[in-house]
């Protein structure tokens, strides 16, 4: 069952589009609802259909009962700016949960059975938005998560290819002052906190391709980060790069961690 | 708020798309929950991304509160056909209903808060599937209804503008002989059996432009048979043609009709 | 004709989707192409969808022959932020003026035959955008037009129904420093750089209800600069408020003025 | 670039929903038009956008420098059916071909450079719609493809899961006594057909697997067929059911077989 939904956000100050595929595929529920929810964001430069479009959601919602709510991302890295009415993290990370409960009731409330996860500049979003918004997600997944914005952005990887502007550092992230400190915007921050408040962090999937030139030694540098903060992580690598043919291939393992079967 | 979705119906044994507006226009119903709701069926040769980019059904429903639920009617005058596994009628008139109110438990299951109307051949869907469904349904919109199928399809109209193939009375309502007597596919016998059993008809709005070659005389035998049976009729005419210039021009009035406002 | 395309665009750095109505029914064009086309912005907290729902756009191609091509315009008053690797000006004005012609070589190529137009926020960018790809574009149609976002933004608005965050003014139009002299931002200065320069003005037809308390006093004030400016100004007002009912009601007046009829 | 068009179709006489996704990413083309074009038929209970996102038609599309079509199939055995005003063997075969070179110039307009292809009874399609269009197309990739309509709609697979219903067979393909002898409608008679005339037969890719119960005697058979009339034949079979892991996991292969690649 899939959805694409038009609402007004309070969030974005205007109407934004996001999908749901619901795990059954004909017009009734043959799962028993509520179903676990995975919120699953898009990475830089890619939108909601694309994902939809490239990776087999679908069957893995179908396969492993699991819905799947897609927002676009528009390459906003998660944050917040309500100078320019444009709060697409309190949007991702909590409005699209208060608007999708809402609207689709057969979407479990717990927060045992609310994953958030994304991919790129998503999966870095579902780490600070997902610590942030700690007591909605318990669950997150991520592939290749772009987790050190501070080096993707910085003019170190200019020469990669699918590189960022390295001016977003600056005026999304608030530049190295603000974002130095900011367990709002620093995966690593973000983490000690939750560590030093004594809060449990959330059970962690995460993948990167050897070859990704990208986010690989970032990936590697936070897996570090979550061991010796005691998470329970779920590491896989592997051979591939930066791309949609890595992720497709991860993909199944990803739900099959969401839906307890690792 | 506005949703597309696809979902695989049994009566069609397909995906198939329809299309939701629920009455409010951020993520956040403002009005009282659950909607009255209104499912609305297209004419020949239209479809429903085609009604909903012609005539302002988004703002109808938040000004009256009422959910609009549009499916596509793909030329078929919602007959059902089994030995094709098409039954469109079932679809539109039944399991469309059960799909929507279970994904969406915001929508009235209340028989007086379920409207059903339509557009020309939509129109003729509204009458014998809310006359079929009659538990469900308690209003009808009907705007130009091709009420007697029987003359618009037996070559007397095949020179308007406009016209629908002369084949399909037979291919697709069961020619001359079944149509006659069926209470499943003819408008004035199903009014009939319906005064027959001492069970009350809906409350009924119609409209038919003055200059409507292609239904206009139909629409007024019907009001006749209405008026007749005893029917709550409320009829609007006025200058217009069996086009989209008049349904937008009267739209309003029937969402009036259905609000409960006349 | 309706299609929505979904393409990945330089200026904003993601993906973006459009519409585009090409003014015929079925799949083959009945006028003769090229085809005049009017590039439609759309206002603050709409999106592009929402104006394709809400007014008979469709209708209106088909009956003028002129296509509609419809960005979303994300509330970004137009402007661009390389920075931020946004520039959604560019994009409106330039970019998708390319990939359009390059995607449907029935658009015509002649900039009599180009026009730009907009609802409230999408008529500002239709004046700005218009005025810098003056080349580009030769007639303009403005729906209400907020030609003062120094006022609109300013505060003083702020407490009109539809009011915009005063804040945007300093994050997207630079503030009063940058917009007070520039051609760019500001639509006074835009056209008296045109005049300065000795270039033609396009024409231009605007309109603005009587009861619009958001942008009456500055489309006043915009029409006397026109005026002063000599240029070709069709007006209007009439009763009505600055929402959907007043601009669907002088739609067609737009489109006969588009396309030579007035 | 992906793009949903909604079109009115002669064929269907109404308004019909097609994809189109040009092998490029951005705004710009990036290869060489015109395109190569596939022009790919769904099977039975899907639609078109399910395969758009359940196959990664885009990648390949890009990577293989294909433009791909996706009409809706409607269960309709891409019959035509004149007296229902329902032709969507004309309108997949043949209408929807000049619709789209129409409309996308860019698009390759020579038959070395058009291919059709499809699933299950989309496979079917391609095969008999490929042949009657003989001059429009030369490569057809035939997924598990239902040749032998007369045998899965007989009775004889009513068992195995994904059976179509029976009735089909006489409502949709008139019966045994027309299907026996219909090069419109026989696989078999259509290549006798075709070598009969002297005419060349198409460049075929054909996989099924090996654990496909519905239509995997039938591939068996239509390879023998294809191979006693000398056709240009590339067969793939290999583990795998009547399901979308296979199709996926055979996908890019078909693409390497169209792009001349093998």
């Amino acid at each position: 069952m899939y959805m694409k939904v038009t609402a007004k956000s309070h969030s974005l100050q205007r109407a934004a589009d996001f999908h749901v595929i619901l795990p059954y595929h004909d017009g009734y529920p043959d799962g028993n609802p509520p179903y676990p929810t995975l919120y699953l964001l898009t990475g830089y430069s890619g939108n909601a259909e694309e994902i939809l479009f490239t990776l087999p959601l679908r069957q893995m919602s179908a396969l492993y009962g699991i819905a799947v709510v897609v927002p676009d991302g528009e390459n906003l890295f998660y944050t917040d700016h309500p100078e320019r009415a444009t709060c697409m993290g309190q949007y991702a990370g909590d409005e699209l949960v208060r608007i999708t409960r809402r609207l689709f009731p057969c979407l479990s409330h717990r927060q045992d059975q609310t994953y958030i996860g994304g991919i790129s500049m998503g999966g870095y979003g579902a780490v600070v938005l997902g610590l942030h918004y700690r007591n909605t997600f318990s669950r997150f997944a991520l592939f290749s998560p772009s987790v050190e914005p501070d080096r993707l952005l910085s003019g170190e990887k200019q020469d990669v290819e699918g590189a960022v502007p390295a001016s977003l550092f600056d005026s999304l992230l608030g530049g190295s002052e603000v974002y130095t400190t900011s367990r709002r915007h620093n995966p690593v921050r973000a983490v000690e906190a939750c560590v030093a408040e004594g809060k449990p962090l959330p059970d962690i999937w995460m993948c990167c391709g050897e070859q990704d030139l990208l986010v690989g030694d970032s990936c590697s540098r936070f897996r570090e980060t979550l061991l010796r903060a005691g998470a329970n992580l779920l590491w896989e690598s592997g051979p591939g790069g930066h791309d949609l043919v890595y992720w497709d291939r991860h993909l199944e393992n990803a739900f099959r961690f969401l839906a307890g079967c690792v």
